[in-house]
């Protein structure tokens, strides 16, 4: 489902889902309809891991979640407990090696694990743990995590799992099935979402409130950073691991990784866009006739910026739905047709019209020029692009790939140059205030780190960034 | 592609497409990018045939146009001339032998033909031809058209296809592809849409004009109403096979079938949405807070509605864009769940609120229940649906899968059953008079039959309708 | 299933099946075990049409019989009546359009046809009913036979069974389905197979007898020359519709086609295999240390050669069994290599021995080279190829995949040139007389025109023998 | 292809294959055609690990070698060394992550691996490790054995491999592929085969000698008994781990397992099986009319029995070549059709004769009741059943799937039991002694454990004896 518009965006690595509910019937459907639900978090591959008594089972696959999974795969897969995976690709190449959940037999029985983010220093441990005889067989965090601890295993499990956790350092939201618990973590700053809902007979861990909804059950909160929440048949046990750190949860969840019906450490998604784009449209103010978004991800802001400005929203676009992996060769020409394919213009109504095009983000602008030929071309006089963040100048370290940064057009090019770069009439982007202010968290609860390069923890050089894949 | 979401809606039965353009590279690949545009009228099946020099060869396969095609399939499809189609199944069962386009060796080589539309005498010309000891191999109107067309082969191919269609009776929109010539024959009522544009170096016929847009053709006009366009190597030859019956172009195109950004016999359809909506707010005035509307077709008439009424629009609900064919047994629990892994209800957008929600059209009025049910249980205080077309009370004969007379919910209840069904708190619809001014036709320009009955030609037997099938 | 190694013989192009058992349960599986066991007449595609009630419904595909079916497939198609095909294709590009069994619909109701052989009039047949303005949709002949029927079907459907097979003329074991009747038919000469069996509450048609021992049917008699036979509720009843002419069963059904535990016209093929050996041991014996054979198919002619000429006969190469289609690019070096690939030389056996190989026909000559310089490699001291059937001369124009004259390196080269090119100590062939008499018939009862020219019914020219294809 | 006929045979578990040939073309494809040669070894899964400068890349999948790979893919594995292998799972669920070569990362780099064989000390050695704090995601041994060498990884990688396979007990012949040598080890008994070739520009280590005929390499001499070979482009060093172990070559790979175009430990495996069959006539004759074998694996035998005795060799069943996976369900009715699907009886050539029917082994004697069943049916008067092997009455516990002790009729039963179960009018087995001059190796040469318990090294309890899978 890598499409080519998506190019021009920033990809969100994975999303995880669990289940602690036994007794009760289809959990596996369950997690499979949470999954479809993540689905915008990976597209790469899709992965279950089960309980059922003593007995431990996993199926994942390359795929989305309906291409892996059918009713007879589910039906096999019987579960008290369960965890779920979808992971996106940071790489050109990708394995089902490393595809997760990942499962694994320790001394005290079997482990599963799924993983949404990426620990920085997960190299360093792996050349301590290899000092010490281990094997790795796939390029995951998740098994790193899974050898700290099987080496602590005499501590107990949950013990085991807080020794462990205290070792890593990055971003994680972790789901992990091991002795009939099903436990979840957050890293010390918070930075990939996880939250708690209480369904019939049981809880549910997921990445975004969208998965509690399909599933139907009901928010309970989010987990906290540096907390560990262990579910089993006694409940919820929390327990804080770190303290001290300063909340930062991803700002990019808000601009564009989360489903706008998603709400996130209190905030709803959809809110937050509508009102970055009230405050880019008193920031960036311009005359013209219609503002029109960059579907679907600008819509949210582009319905704000009109609000505010009193200028009219309108469809200016239309995304075909049905435009998915492509055959098309990876060519000048056909990238050409491949927005073509995926985009088309509303002739009749940009037509002699001074446009307003709002987009969530650049990163590397190459869609955008392409956008505003397209629109020119139908006989738009005019198109202001007005962004509903502040330009992307730095890598993340913390799960998001973000291509280098010499690929960047917001870290290697000024505003203006942009401007011309993509044919606009002009261009302006939110502030980084103004996004903070969207989502009206304090600045010391947010990361913003590739907007102005200001991480909530030390990291490593851009050439270690990923050498495990 | 068998959504749940979509059980509730009309079908579309085929899109076609043909391109005339000898020495052009790539035919076979606009074709196929042209049928992705076309998508939405029919995903159960997708075929091209080609013509370079003498050779004609075809491909067809059950699935989506992305699933049929790659590049290797393509690129041994050289071509001079083509055409293609997709195609929406009628019946629960449905086989291969079925796709189109239809190709046949009679007397003079070889034939191809794609039809959207249905005849409702092609069981008498059967019959007909069965007396004279013909043989068919398919149940689709395509095979009866072409045993016409070479019944009269000595004729000359031209005066073949005049002969021809000037026996059959109920709508088409067909592309043939015979003797090095792209014929194109709009019925005498113009039923179904198609028509045609200038691309370098050829012509293309379209069902719809984003087909047009793809493959990079500039429009030209309309084939009219009883129309034969003749393409092949000296232009555009157009022969009129019948006049005098009045326009009866499909209403229901505007309403929901057509793509928003295709422009249908000069009406621009998003236009004519946004309109319909206008007028529905005019026609049916409600206090409230917010207009929503059922995503993704009742957007257009919600924003109209929003403008007349100055109540604001907002998103109430999203559409899971990874959702497609699902593994979900057909049972009444699963449906529920089918419907949320769909649609989501934006929760903190609706709770306490009074809401308008706009949809195209109801047909059973299963998924409205659901919606409405979705909508409290998140808080709305009040949800008044306005359906930006009338009740849907009369079955089709003219290409569009209309489920049984006592299936249409519009036809066996009241407006005010309809609402307690739903549960909704009030509900209206559009008139048929506003529908006819929101697309800007005279009535008489336009079919309106599955809102009034008043079908532009006789009609068989509701139990005739399909007997082929 | 294309082998390199089988590149050297000439191929069947199909094989047929009926059953006629209502009331029976598991038809359906019947006719794939059936097809399953006359698998070796055709690897290119698979299908089966049944009848329950009224309502007739068909499966075909490209692919071996176990690729296109399975238990799921089967299950959904209930039968009282069935018949099914398999396919070995002529030329190198093949369609599943062109599988059988075909299923058409005419005046009465529906028919299916399965046929194995080749018409030397279809082309005549089909320019006259295109004439009358008949369209075809393939390119088998079937669809002639079925048309032919069609025309005639106001005569009752027994009557226009009998003018239709009237009008053929060439090679045909037909099997019809059509009114509740199974019917099967043999051309005049009885040039391809046909017998049948009794079963349980029913009768079975078949190719080769092998496949009425996998179904427990017992052997009644063949289908004689000129004969239909009508299967229905009353039992079977015979038809001759054509007398005089001259039998002609194909000799190469004895020498290669047919499996060795089949009884054809009441020779058992196995015994007429070893014959040919004992024949080909007196007609040219040579002084040797052991008798050996190409696998599988000159096994038993080796038998026969060893226990005439009192040579030991032991086991000189080994096939691999799990050689089947190949991703082996089709140059020089790979054909090397796939010959390798699927025999292997046991070379404690052969070193320093003299040897005869025993090879049931030579076509090209190019494996029969390669096999020699295997021989040579391993340690043969001398090679003496000894073939039991006599050169191939002429082209088949019945049924049979033979290669353009040109390719057939028995009509280009003298016995001597081949000896050379093949690399051989010396060669010889068993004599048409010794064939004849191996297969026990009398001369005018065998066709003979591949070794002779004698063909036992006006041929056409080279040119048209596959024009349809 | 768990075909029913074989559920009556033991199973070899794994074939390996490895080369090493820097700057020579087309390696990837040479081991894919080695694996091809070594099919019969295993045909659940098949992989590939190459090598080529630093790049270890692998793939592996479930399905015969064919199914597995085709160009595109061992185009995309461009090899200086690699390794290969084929499995046969003991049990009835199988999953890809056992699939081999095992690849993983250690401190010093990659390491693939390939076994054949069965370590008794792997849960042992596995406890160790998981004391430790390893962790396992296969049941695989070679996840143990790559545990050992990475924890030894400080020795250098010679060393490693040296005290790693001093830990393991029981069956190998393992190839590794570690720091650019390729390197071969069998077990201190030689249980399981293994040899060296030599072919232009390289080595290649393989299961058996037919793998190396395939890619044309010369048979150089076998991997003694406790020594390993490390290939690097120095050549070969030979460095013997252990001594004194008596030799133990399984005598099954000379009953069925090995093809019998292969030498194995000097032993020509198809000449083994003819004397087999002639020491069989020597000590359990039987007047009769014709000898015949169950094909294909007691055709040798047969020749030899008919050679000793006079009594003339035939071919008395076929067996159907197509006859692959199957989609039977397996019931009782359904397996009886099986064996005819893929057997059928020559009739007229059984019957009104005393068969003696030469079969290499009976381990559940199951199917040999069926096919005498069918020998009977068809008019033999007399079937006399000859085995090829003493009856097997052990357990294997070094890389044979033999089926609990219980369902061992040789253990269960005695001869003439047997005999009454199955049918026959005699049955008798070769004697141990018989066996063992057969292969013509002094006693405590090979291990005949399965047909006398005298296993080379201590055991472990049955029920331990697959805990892993």
């Amino acid at each position: 489902m890598d499409e080519f518009l998506s190019l021009d965006k920033l990809h969100e690595e994975c999303g995880v889902i669990g289940i602690h509910a036994p007794g009760i019937e289809g959990i596996s459907h369950m997690l499979c309809f949470g999954l479809i639900a993540l689905q915008h978090r990976g597209q790469e591959s899709a992965g279950i891991a089960v309980l059922k008594g003593d007995k431990m089972q996993y199926y994942k696959e390359m795929g989305l979640v309906q291409e892996v999974f059918n009713d007879d795969i589910l039906n096999r897969l019987p579960a008290d407990i369960g965890i779920g995976h979808v992971r996106y690709s940071t790489t050109g190449e990708s394995y089902v090696s490393n595809a997760q959940p990942l499962v694994v037999r320790y001394k005290g029985g079997s482990i599963a694990l799924a993983h949404n983010g990426n620990l920085v220093n997960a190299v360093e441990i792996r050349n301590r743990l290899e000092d010490e005889g281990s094997i790795f067989q796939t390029s995951i965090d998740s098994e790193v995590i899974a050898n700290l601890i099987a080496k602590n295993y005499n501590l107990g499990m949950k013990e085991a799992v807080i020794e462990s956790v205290k070792e890593i350092k990055g971003s994680y939201a972790l789901v992990v099935m091991i002795d009939h618990m099903l436990i979840g973590v957050r890293d010390p700053n918070g930075l990939r979402p996880l939250s708690i809902a209480k369904m019939d007979g049981g809880y549910v861990l997921a990445s975004e409130s969208c998965a509690h909804d399909v599933v139907g059950a009901e928010f309970v909160r989010d987990v906290e950073p540096g907390e560990i929440v262990i579910i089993d048949e006694n409940g919820i046990e929390s327990i804080k691991f770190s303290q001290g750190c300063r909340k930062a949860i991803c700002s990019f969840e808000y601009v564009y990784f989360a489903r706008p019906d998603s709400i996130i450490d209190g905030k709803d998604v959809y809110e937050a866009r509508v009102e970055s784009g009230r405050i880019l449209a008193r920031e960036n103010p311009v005359d013209a006739d219609m503002v029109i978004a960059v579907p679907d991800s600008g819509i949210a802001a582009a319905i704000g910026y009109a609000e505010e400005s009193g200028i009219p929203y309108n469809v200016g676009m239309i995304k075909n739905k049905y435009m998915g992996r492509t055959f098309i060769q990876p060519d000048q020409k056909s990238r050409e047709l491949a927005v073509r394919l995926k985009l088309n213009v509303m002739k009749n109504t940009v037509r002699g019209k001074r446009l307003i095009l709002i987009d969530d983000s650049i990163v590397r602008g190459t869609t955008s020029k392409r956008i505003v030929n397209m629109l020119k071309a139908a006989g738009a006089t005019e198109v202001h692009i007005r962004v509903s963040s502040p330009p992307v100048t730095h890598s993340c370290y913390f799960g998001i790939d973000t291509p280098n940064r010499q690929h960047l057009v917001g870290a290697t090019h000024t505003v203006e140059e942009i401007k011309e770069m993509v044919g606009a009439d002009s261009l302006a982007y939110l502030s980084n205030d103004g996004l903070v202010k969207s989502i009206n968290f304090e600045k010391c609860g947010l990361c913003t780190a590739c907007f102005d390069g200001d991480y909530p923890m030390e990291v490593p050089e851009e050439a270690d960034k990923f050498m495990f894949e």
